[in-house]
């Protein structure tokens, strides 16, 4: 496994391993990797020939009095989970290689990044999208791996790439939980124990959901109230959003149908956490 | 030399061609080709082994009120001249195959794109950004060829691909004109004879202020005044702009010093017409 901290160096490495006809396959992280990022690599190892992880905790993306600067950056370890996970090259750049001048330039996808987490993270979809973009055209991959739990960037991502026509696919990978149902994220270290136990209620309330779904409840509203019900319960929990969206547009559903979206956001302590699930219904026919 | 309608068609094209070890070359237009989109087209086939022309009348960069209707579509004339400059792909979506489904993401760059034309024409210059990076991700060419007629457009471009590391060149090439001095345009189509004429007074207020930098007035506002007297004699004219502006970020200078860039902008009958001049001083030292 190299680790490369230039651009020149990881394009050089990858056009070789491009022009020896393999698929090449990305996952872009912010390090602290933990087994959900484990998850996207073995899925990267298994489908591509060449797999490419970048570790950049990406400044543009942390708003202000987010926690850009106590994102954990534990380097060594990344490399050492890295390497046990089948993955080629570590692209590690400074944020100066990243963004050497004044960057003006960003993308952005409209709608999509609206609702939810970008009510309250003012510009988080347009860092991620544009760092994305960098990224891509830096790599220029074959497929790159995200994971649902994030499942509105991966649908940002989704829309930028068919939107400018970029050549790749993307791959979304489910959410990896632990025992509890908490599903493992990076912010999940600011968590104490009890904190830890707590939060297992947000799954809770998203299995809640999946059950009066598939028990033909339909009306948003009277789902998100039990919903809150249960969050409600986290000790010191403070619930941003609990939605019910449309799977595809994001937009608010009053009634399901379709491919839904529940989703929730919520502060513990120093940690901001989000979750989600996925629930279809088939619609009986109408006579 | 081929013509290709869909997406697919030209990236399968360009892929063979990238796989041959041949160098890629872009010219992205509008179609309504004239000579100086015949100077692209001649040096990208000098500078590259296999040369694309995208023809497409972009609707997202026009405001409401322009001339995307209007705009002139000679496609046979267009094809002739492509074959004559030794063009392989001509590459001719329709706004279908561009934007096939309602399109959320766009490509914007900041500050570059305020001045100037930015200044009347909103949301072109997002327009320009957002179907070139498609064009560029479609095609994924090693050089792109722009005009320098449109100095801003190109500084823009350029930013785009260094700030998003696009991996290829912009090589902007010299403005052509007419023999009295007009910038040729595919817009000097909606002009009159006796306008064609007048409107040569554009290019005589560039060279009058390379001529007053040349011979040591560094006052912006003098240099505009004079500019000015010029372009207010083109009978039925109404001035847009005349700045003198830092030929790399486009703001507005003071005093001359460095590259300047003098740009004019011109509304005549039915045309709106853009012109620019770079002049380059070089300050003596200060003791």
């Amino acid at each position: 496994m190299e680790v490369c901290r230039t651009i020149e160096s990881v394009r050089d490495m990858v056009g070789k391993a491009r022009g020896e006809g393999k698929r090449i396959g990305l996952a872009p992280t912010m390090g602290a990797l933990h087994i959900g990022h484990v998850s996207l690599l073995r899925r990267a190892a298994e489908e591509c020939d060449f797999v490419v992880v970048s570790i950049f905790v990406n400044p543009t993306q942390f708003g202000p009095g987010e926690d850009f600067d106590n994102y954990p950056r534990p380097f060594d370890r990344d490399l050492d989970i890295c390497r046990k996970s089948g993955v080629d090259i570590v692209f590690a750049p400074t944020a100066g290689i990243m963004y050497p001048d004044e960057n003006l330039t960003w993308v952005e996808v409209e709608k999509l990044t609206e609702p939810l987490c970008g009510m309250s993270r003012t510009g988080h979809f347009r860092g991620v999208t544009t760092v994305c973009a960098k990224l891509f055209n830096i790599v220029l991959p074959d497929a790159a791996y995200f994971g649902l739990k994030d499942a509105q960037q991966a649908a940002v991502i989704k829309k930028m790439v068919a939107d400018l026509n970029m050549a790749l696919e993307i791959v979304v990978c489910p959410t990896v939980r632990e025992a509890n149902g908490l599903a493992v994220s990076s912010r999940n270290k600011y968590l104490s124990e009890t904190q830890r136990e707590e939060a297992s209620k947000i799954y809770a309330s998203l299995l809640k959901c999946e059950e009066l779904i598939a028990g033909g409840e339909t009306n948003s509203s009277k789902i998100v109230r039990q919903m809150r019900e249960i969050l409600d319960e986290i000790a010191g929990g403070e619930v941003e959003y609990v939605e019910i969206v449309d799977a595809g547009t994001l937009a608010k559903v009053e009634t399901v149908k379709g491919s839904v979206l529940a989703a929730v956001a919520l502060k513990l302590g120093r940690a901001r956490l989000i979750d989600n699930i996925v629930c279809r219904i088939i619609q009986p026919e109408a006579q």
